[in-house]
């Protein structure tokens, strides 16, 4: 799982018949310092998480097909929590003890 | 899921049966801002899509092949749907509120 | 399998129901130097790993579910084991002989 | 599914034995250009591929044991098609018209 | 798959039960040309790899499971041969003729 912001979504009307009704975001990968770590990706949002919200979301396909105890559908991420607060140590003060 | 936008397609004759058939396009995947973010790679395309089209794909083999509810093929990746609007801040806007 | 440092955790109210009551903590990417690699992540834990731990983890849903044995739950990566000693040559000194 | 070149392959005496006979090969990915895009990897051939040929090949062990109607196997990659032409065109001159 | 050359091993107490026994190796990246190319990981070895040794190894959970007909284990890296030797040419030679 990633940290992630959402900073956008997509306005989509062909597609395939199984992603109708699904919320699609953009979501930005972040460190836990908020700071950006790599290209922003597509995922799906069951969650309700608004724009510039800090989420998590997982990349699997088979996983989110199996969790959703629905049919198949042509998706591989998907948000699966919002955070509320990240603790974290920058890793050098760590090792400093 | 990530954004990209069709810029070739393949042409090829010796390949594996069950591909035979399928429309293999070029995909450079793009940012929400139309931006390269990574090298191109090739998909599949059941959407009919047009070269310059801003589309999304999944790349994951076994979720695409029981969605499409055919016998397995030797596919990874593929267009699930085209883009009419992508909606989205500058993180740093949406960080300044 | 990564070798990577626990950097900190994530508090999450709203999130997938199976998730509740996982540990989920912010891992570094580390090499067998402990020198920074890649990325954080975000994973779960069962071994009871604390801040600063040198573990290894696996990034896989599919096999996660299996191991756990239990109902499907949307993790893709998950703590498997924690770090006594690395051994390990300069891949350079290695060719020297 | 990424294109790439032949440009190499690997002998191996010493190895799984369910990988005996089967023949491996070592791939540059490439773009649609030819040009290099990221670190070789080492794929099965079922295709007689030769020395520089251009070629798209997937990574997905489930899928390609599946295809394969094989017992499983211990393998990743696999070359699927060989490259007669590449369409494309710059993404630049699309978006200008 | 990926070449990579065994640059150490983990020693781990704490770790999932059914890791017990299976021996961890730490495995740098590299290209045909023996270079270094990505950082390193940590695979299962049932090959009896030594230090230094250069080998090829395959990323895929389920796979491995599978293929070594054991009960589902929480690894998702394995060294699958060992390598004798590589042929290879520049990709630059290569087109030139």
């Amino acid at each position: 799982m990633r940290l992630g912001r959402v900073i956008g979504n997509i306005v989509s009307t062909i597609k395939h018949e199984r992603l109708k009704g699904i919320k699609l975001l953009i979501v930005e990968p972040v460190g836990p310092d908020g700071a950006k770590n790599a290209a922003p990706i597509i995922v799906a949002d069951y969650l309700d998480s608004g724009m510039g919200s800090l989420i998590y979301w997982i990349e699997d396909g088979a996983t989110i097909c199996k969790w959703m105890e629905l049919r198949s559908i042509p998706l591989r991420g998907s948000i699966v929590g919002q955070v509320d607060k990240v603790d974290f140590k920058d890793p050098e003060q760590i090792l400093k003890g």
